[in-house]
């Protein structure tokens, strides 16, 4: 179906079971079926829309984006949470509405906190706005912050959750990960020709892919709070593992080293600069003077124990990372199930020998092969930006 | 610029010389230039559509679109070459036209033919017609049908050539391979994974792609003339090559093995059915009685010499190739410049290790690398489609 100011497909509309709430000011005294209607999920759309531009500056919140209705249900308000310590989406979306959120509806892409952090708790926020109904996509997975709906429905304001929840989890994919598996939400970048190398035979690879695959690869670093990379990186390519992205000198994310044996260089372009550099490397290692600042983490098998690391990455507040390779490691993080999206540049050329984009990833017959989907295909110049995750298991 | 009926950019419009033709009814004397207008741009456009109805149906001839308007510039006729032996597109145009042809134009994607053939000559029949002028997009390179222009312009009609030459140029690009470089246009067509590779590291490849994909390889199959596999292929995979689209039984494709050897075992599916097959082998080899109808070819540096079997095919008037590997014959067409098209099926999957989908193709440095570039991308089922031509040489 279609309807003003959007288009609303019928699998949308869905039938939500809301449960009794104590003291509910409209006296329910049972189960009830509330209908979210074609206009909930338009607004929901839009806040969605406004919490995805806080993606590269909420880090290590999430994002979050707003939208608040007069009782007449005309937009009074909009925001969304742009950077860590700035005011929460809800914050931001009730002061632009005022007087007029007063028996209104507010759009929320995910629980309202119920904390008193750097801000105050959006619920009591909400509550003290005179906001009637509170539409929710995603409930918080955050032991720190949630509580936001039941504090909402105590006071007798009305609550619907799990409206396009799946699309707003998607927005804030990064951040979920994160709190749910208590590890950095992994992308792996690669750059390759169509037949899957990265180098020509003799190990010449500059340049497979266009200026700009490469500036758009920057722009991927910027995105997240870590870029890691493998020690055969490191050696073969010296790379800086910065993100020089123009206008945005702002954004440093850590440089990651996995380098089991301690053999980072001490004239390594990573270990200069003012980005911080963190330089893992298993507990055994003998470790030069120049890397005595290196994190030392459980041996496993080829290398240091990834989980190890990323438990680590958790401790340091990164919520996303950029694996950048090689081939080894990215090998190592697939075959342990710690990619989360593959990007993929891909040059339209062939070299038919060289060095493969992805080294062994634990593969060995077709039935354990990695299945993905794809999610986005962009042309960056000559070259083709894929965009993948991994499939959902399938139903039996 | 737009123009009802159609989008036209300013650099479609373009100032052609026009030589003098002896005896031109109006009276020319020296060289003019002739304006071709909006007009004509969308009328060729049409035809050019119109033609590529034909794919799949007119080998060995080419592809023709044809639109003939009033003399008051009214559409009163369309057509295409459809089928080999059937009428050309000019004769299926004029023919809808009738009178209204007289006075006046007609657009052809190709030069209108002038020899007597299995159909009279077009030049002949726009002649009879009355048409008076006829706009060209592509002259004929074929010695034995060229002229069109030349006896048209005699007789008094007024003739512009090269309108939208690149995109008439584009949809005949196998039949113009034929005819220029006498050998068939050979698409090379792979099926991989994101990191290029066609099967597991146990060999087993079942399936990597979707049902999706592999139907749309049954009808690139039914496109061509020829469908040419490796003996290596044939072994370890024992295909049969045919084309199974369902309506069109009617399309067979000549099954060609490339097999130095002779090693085409003599239970292969591939000389199983009715389609025609040609097993190539080299000419010193010791050839079995089962292969005793097989062509034999001069021997090159790891197998036949592909130059001599491109002419082979094109004696036998077969206009396109769609060449299914494996990687190392890819590799050696890809070495020889005799790959035109790359049509790449990419599952949304990693293996990691197991035999890529392109081996050797003469590349050892970076600065061999084979360029091409992007000409469509597709979804199929889960997988994508990607289709590329070699890249134009670079400019100095």
């Amino acid at each position: 179906m279609t309807v003003p100011g959007g288009h609303v497909s019928s699998a949308d509309v869905t039938r939500y079971r809301v449960r009794p709430t104590p003291g509910a000011r409209r006296g329910d005294t049972g189960e009830r079926t509330t209908r979210v209607g074609p206009q909930d999920i338009i607004h929901m759309r839009r806040a969605i829309g406004l919490a995805a531009r806080g993606h590269g500056g909420t880090s290590p919140n999430p994002v979050v984006g707003c939208v608040v209705l007069d009782a007449s249900g005309q937009v009074a308000g909009e925001g969304f949470h742009a950077y860590a310590g700035g005011p929460h989406a809800e914050v931001v979306a009730l002061r632009e509405a005022g007087e007029r959120a007063r028996g209104g509806t507010a759009y929320v892409t995910l629980e309202p906190c119920d904390h008193t952090g750097r801000t105050g708790p959006c619920s009591g926020a909400l509550i003290s706005a005179g906001v009637a109904r509170v539409v929710v996509a995603v409930t918080d997975p955050n032991p720190l912050a949630a509580g936001g709906v039941d504090r909402l429905r105590r006071s007798g304001v009305e609550v619907e959750t799990g409206v396009l929840a799946e699309e707003a989890e998607r927005v804030n994919a990064a951040w979920l990960t994160f709190i749910r598996r208590r590890r950095p939400f992994v992308t792996w970048k690669f750059a390759a020709t169509l037949d899957g190398r990265s180098a020509a035979a003799d190990g010449t690879s500059k340049w497979i892919t266009s200026p700009e695959a490469r500036a758009d690869v920057h722009r991927l670093r910027a995105e997240g709070d870590a870029v890691i990379a493998g020690i055969g990186t490191v050696i073969a390519d010296d790379p800086q593992l910065t993100a020089r992205v123009p206008g945005d000198a702002a954004r440093r994310p850590l440089r990651v080293v996995v380098d089991s044996a301690a053999r980072t260089p001490a004239s390594a372009r990573v270990l200069a600069g003012e980005e911080p550099a963190l330089v893992a490397v298993a507990d055994d290692a003998d470790v030069p003077a120049h890397l005595g600042h290196a994190v030392r983490l459980p041996r496993a098998p080829g290398g240091i124990d990834l989980h190890a690391l990323m438990a680590e990455l958790h401790g340091r507040q990164i919520v996303s990372a950029l694996l950048e390779g090689g081939p080894t490691l990215a090998g190592s993080f697939l075959r342990e199930g710690l990619v989360d999206r593959v990007v993929g540049y891909i040059a339209p050329a062939l070299l038919g020998t060289g060095p493969a984009a992805l080294g062994p990833a634990g593969v060995t017959t077709i039935g354990e092969i990695l299945r993905l989907e794809f999610e986005e295909v962009t042309p960056i110049g000559p070259d083709l930006r894929l965009v993948l995750r991994p499939a959902p298991p399938k139903e039996s």
